[in-house]
């Protein structure tokens, strides 16, 4: 008889970043980054980690989530589980009941993505491999039952993913050869947000010319004056070739949106991320029609795939943002590498928070050597925040993130910090 | 010093309803109709009394939203609350970590809508009123005030709300009386439920008749050839006159729920509710393209007032179902009601569960006097389990709600099955 899943262990883990404004903008004032945290335990002594990320007050209910979810893997068969991720990720967000609170959407979702990261870790970890690595290892038709197709065959059908994947499978080698030795393009939110004054921007601004970054994020959305002035200071420093986005976290409506991207846009705007209402498809597409050739960006709050199919079907999107613990794991965000792909729309994943971008970066490795098969005008966000607390953290050469060679998903933390940062009754908090 | 709102309880009221498999349907085979109940007290010893709804696991979850945006409300004068409940529902909303978990979706929007219904049974409580009758007493300055615009003015303006609402000021008197006299007009789900076999479809069918309702609303999208014959049996009973409606509940993709109109299209129906993913704007858009006259119905789990913002501009319902416990409450059901005026689309209640009815009643009444000024093609679900739990139950006449009198929003309901039926502890689930 072979080994099951037999335990489950949740943490509430936050970290109190608000008391230092990183993390601001004009959505969220004051983020306290936090992990809802999973540990799947099998009775031969092995172990998968996982989270979902949240920005504080209400981690607890994404705890309560991960537990609930995770009840549904405890006395299944590892074997099962880790050949047949595809079943486990549609298994544990079947519940019936459950699912009225979402559906696949809010806190239970957030549930999901933490049990599914969490059994991918598990399945790495006993292939030997990095998420990353395990994805880009299976065939095109593994590939294809990862994916709930449920709601997705009007915009590609398995068979046309299973298509498009074989055609990418002879340069697979060669690109991962590449990737290996070259790493993946970043690109840094520090230097720009709205908590800090414009001398501290200007100084972030200038140390991320310096070490080498070609992509620069600025949060804006609050006072449009002051945008104005912000872009302008930043792009004097950027000088003319290297990238300047702006992000709005969701704060205007959709004429708003449309009058600040003009006014920006002076500034050589890349992308405009978060413009308004992150379910709006409709109002993204029209912003996207009126601030050409400025690109529309948005995903980290894009709730499942059925989100990303429609904002790529109504050109709604040139950049398409996914989230590894917003989405319901691992298999969702494939879903969306592949519908991305069907559009040539670039995937640049939302990271940062706490341990997003130890996620992510397996996530866009993975769509460059199996799926799109582009670099091109992709990067991952990068923020230089709480890294030293995970077991296989980043490693960044310059500006690019270079491939994780541990096992499993990068999700596992050290013990110190998470009992250091639990809450409520963690050392941190307790003073 | 005025009073103030300086309690909060919560209450886990789950009926085990999956007992006798009512309510039964594609995708949710085993409902326990549950409420995530919430009362405010106010220091001068009134109550205001509010839920969600959920259909049993992880009501804890909906319970504890509740509880952590109840929270909000606690220490605001109840003046300030009552009389400015725009913004006392934009207040509960706001906490920037918490919003993270939606935003304004899932568990924790579920969470507001308990709230902002609590504190609207509150406010009617002391103006002598039941809600329907507070909403339609406000001027339409008033009802304009009571919805969060960010998202929405590109569909609607508060000057062109305003200007709707008071287009239809001068004939509220009149509506008022024909309301009082001849009640709200129903249908009833309570015949089709998957979970019952032919000979129970057929013997429900033929009471409902009986019982004078004039249209019935059939569960499908489990197996084509059996919803073929389900349909024809209740086709059969209630004639060629009397109205047929069906309601895939998510179960189907874009192709297959087209492919299921046309096969069921021959029993003549009225509306395919929940064809698909609820999430789906663009999908239900192009089925709506492809099976009129059928009318697309959905919003039972439309979670805001933005998607339903892009149902309407894209043409994808044709029938309106807001939820009173899905939305953020009644300032964002308001919000629904005056876009689907615009667009001339029947706002016809998502209802049933445990309180629904109770609640929604109210909703239509106020837009039939105020803003529709229509009860054409408008009819709230019905279906009769639950009521006797309520202070304030729904009062029908053959097929027609009569007016709740009672002040507040119906929400309240005895104590005596909130401590029965209380989770995990009540009699009703310890034996």
């Amino acid at each position: 008889m072979g080994a099951r899943i037999t335990g489950l262990e949740t943490f509430d883990v936050r970290f109190p970043t608000s008391r230092e404004l990183d993390g601001s903008d004009a959505m969220n004032e004051a983020p306290d980054y936090s992990a809802a945290y999973l540990v799947l335990h099998t009775d031969d002594g092995h172990a998968g980690h996982g989270f979902t990320f949240t920005i504080g007050r209400g981690n607890e209910l994404a705890v309560a989530a991960a537990r609930v979810i995770g009840e549904r893997a405890v006395g299944l068969a590892v074997d099962d589980v880790v050949h047949d991720l595809g079943g486990f990720a549609r298994h544990v967000a079947a519940d019936s009941q459950l699912r009225w609170l979402g559906p696949d959407k809010g806190t239970i979702h957030l549930g999901t993505a933490a049990v599914v990261n969490a059994a991918w870790d598990l399945a790495a970890k006993l292939a030997g491999k990095p998420v990353w690595k395990l994805l880009a290892d299976m065939s095109p038709r593994q590939l294809v039952d990862l994916v709930d197709w449920r709601y997705l065959t009007d915009a590609l059908t398995p068979d046309q993913a299973l298509e498009m994947l074989q055609r990418q499978e002879p340069g697979r080698a060669e690109r991962e050869a590449y990737l290996r030795e070259h790493g993946y393009p970043a690109y840094t939110t520090s230097a720009g947000w709205l908590g800090y004054d414009d001398g501290k921007l200007a100084r972030l601004c200038r140390e991320a010319v310096e070490q080498g970054w070609d992509a620069v994020k600025l949060k804006v959305g609050g006072n449009l004056d002051d945008d104005i002035r912000r872009c302008r200071i930043a792009r004097e420093i950027l000088g003319p070739h290297r990238r300047l986005m702006i992000d709005a976290n969701q704060t205007l409506g959709v004429p708003d949106a449309i009058r600040w991207a003009r006014a920006l846009g002076e500034s050589g705007i890349w992308w405009f991320e978060e413009p308004t209402s992150p379910d709006d498809v409709l109002g993204h597409a029209a912003i996207a029609a009126e601030i050409a050739p400025i690109k529309v960006a948005t995903g980290e709050h894009a709730h499942n795939a059925v989100m990303f199919k429609q904002f790529l079907a109504a050109d709604a999107i040139g950049i398409c943002q996914i989230d590894a613990c917003r989405l319901g794991g691992v298999n969702e965000a494939v879903a969306a590498l592949l519908l991305a792909a069907t559009k040539g729309v670039p995937v640049c994943p939302h990271a940062g928070g706490v341990g997003l971008c130890e996620l992510v970066r397996h996530l866009s490795m993975f769509d460059y050597v199996a799926v799109s098969g582009s670099m091109e005008n992709r990067v991952v966000e990068y923020v230089d925040h709480l890294h030293e607390h995970f077991v296989d953290p980043v490693r960044m050469r310059g500006s690019r993130y270079l491939v994780p060679e541990l096992p499993g998903y990068s999700a596992e933390m050290h013990p110190d910090p998470v009992r250091r940062f639990a809450f409520p009754d963690g050392e941190a908090w307790r003073t």
